[in-house]
């Protein structure tokens, strides 16, 4: 049997009772550690926990044949393949265990927090007006690599007024993630290229780092604002709203002390957006 | 303070280890109760884990003046408030943690899986190719209530390629629990009404019956079959998918045994509608 379960976004906080269990009982476990990170989380306290061992799987034990390697042994024993988040937000995950289904190995999924689950609860965004989720890569002008479909997303939930939550770029195993900062020169620079009046260095931006952690932390502000922050610790995620319900201002107001008229301010000028199109 | 902690989607299994500690020193706990329902979730359970009383929440209690004894509450107790799901995907959450921030009361968080990550994993379709979630609600012939906007976000989908989740009508206090059958049959009804080609009798369903219990039971077909299945217990959640990438035909191909060709022929469709508008 192959378990395959998520770790949440925060330390053993977010694991669940359910897989603690089931992880007592496995053969095998295994932690998939390239797809993300979470800042608070220790394979050694796990392994206390569960009372075994935890084997780190990287990026090529899975793409060269280690994969398989593993599915034949959940063929008659209990292997669990651990990820941070919840299991399905990377689709190396959905690969996994679509190989397990093909090779008719049983498996036990258990669910966990996604970086989307923490977004809604540190900003009080309603899950019903956000847009399409993308990702934002950093550009390889070298090889004429724009991201311009992350780009294109964007104004296409802006033209809805829907919200646009952005995972930005992570390899853990190269050390590259992909800043709030970072993120919102990244954004500067495709409007620069492509000049469809998405972006504007006046938009409201709000960058989440370490969603739900102790030591997270909340910025709202222009984009312009967003591209000189101080970078800090990863991960960090970026949303740029569209318009807002009363609720959300209300929230994000009382939460973080933001001024109502900020945010009233900006969701105006997407409604005017939203008329003009 | 104010916990504010989500028991997942499937009984005591989602309850993450940080929560259950988090329970062991409250002072109250209460469980909000009307807004979802976790099949496998006893409060029996729960009290003999956290050992504690589990006080229930209904809407009424919430609506009429009890929030506001119960944030005065945390304001020098250690007060919980429980939900299913993931504590923000109900907007009667934001507006509590919102009152609580406005009264100054310190909250404190904790994720779980919401019914969307048990989708993820349940069909392994891609987070990054849904569209705007919605809600489906029974039409109000009576008063003349439509729920056109989820009709119309379903349309918007669709013709970006993008797949919908529909979130069913749930009222737990007063016992209604819209079907997979239900929402089939809404559908077609709101395409009798409003013409707009949004909603064909063929076009390819995916229902999901309690996903991730272990009575989980998922349906794809059309959703003209859709509407004759037997209703089965809640929850239940519809997705229509739009263009399926090769990995998420493959993952639903091994895992239900749907034939390629059903997958393929809906994903070609979808395209042509796409080049259409």
């Amino acid at each position: 049997m192959l378990i395959v379960g998520g770790v949440g976004i925060w330390g053993l906080r977010d694991i669940s009772l359910g897989l603690v269990e089931a992880l007592k009982t496995a053969e095998l476990v295994f932690l998939e550690e390239y797809t993300s990170i979470t800042p608070g989380f220790s394979k050694r306290v796990l392994e206390d926990v569960i009372g075994k061992k935890v084997e780190s799987l990287t990026r090529r034990d899975l793409e060269n044949g280690r994969l398989r390697e593993i599915l034949e042994l959940a063929q008659t024993n209990k292997v669990a393949i651990l990820t941070y988040g919840n299991p399905f937000f990377a689709t190396t995950h959905t690969y996994i265990v679509s190989e397990a289904y093909r090779l008719g190995v049983p498996v036990e999924i258990y669910p966990a927090p996604s970086v989307f689950d923490a977004i809604l609860c540190s900003t009080g965004l309603h899950v019903y007006k956000f847009g399409r989720i993308a990702t934002l890569v950093f550009p390889d002008e070298g090889v004429g690599y724009f991201p311009y479909t992350t780009y294109k997303v964007l104004g296409d939930n802006l033209s809805r007024g829907l919200h646009t939550l952005l995972l930005l770029e992570m390899r853990a195993e190269d050390g590259v993630f992909m800043s709030i900062p970072d993120a919102a020169s990244v954004l500067l620079g495709l409007e620069e290229r492509f000049r469809e009046r998405v972006v504007e260095p006046s938009m409201l931006v709000i960058g989440v780092s370490r969603a739900l952690s102790p030591d997270e932390e909340i910025f709202i502000g222009s984009l312009e604002e967003a591209a000189k922050l101080e970078k800090s610790p990863p991960p960090h995620s970026l949303i740029i709203p569209g318009v807002l319900h009363d609720t959300e201002i209300d929230f994000l107001h009382y939460r973080l002390g933001v001024k109502r008229e900020v945010l009233t301010g900006w969701s105006e000028s997407v409604k005017r957006r939203l008329q003009s199109t």
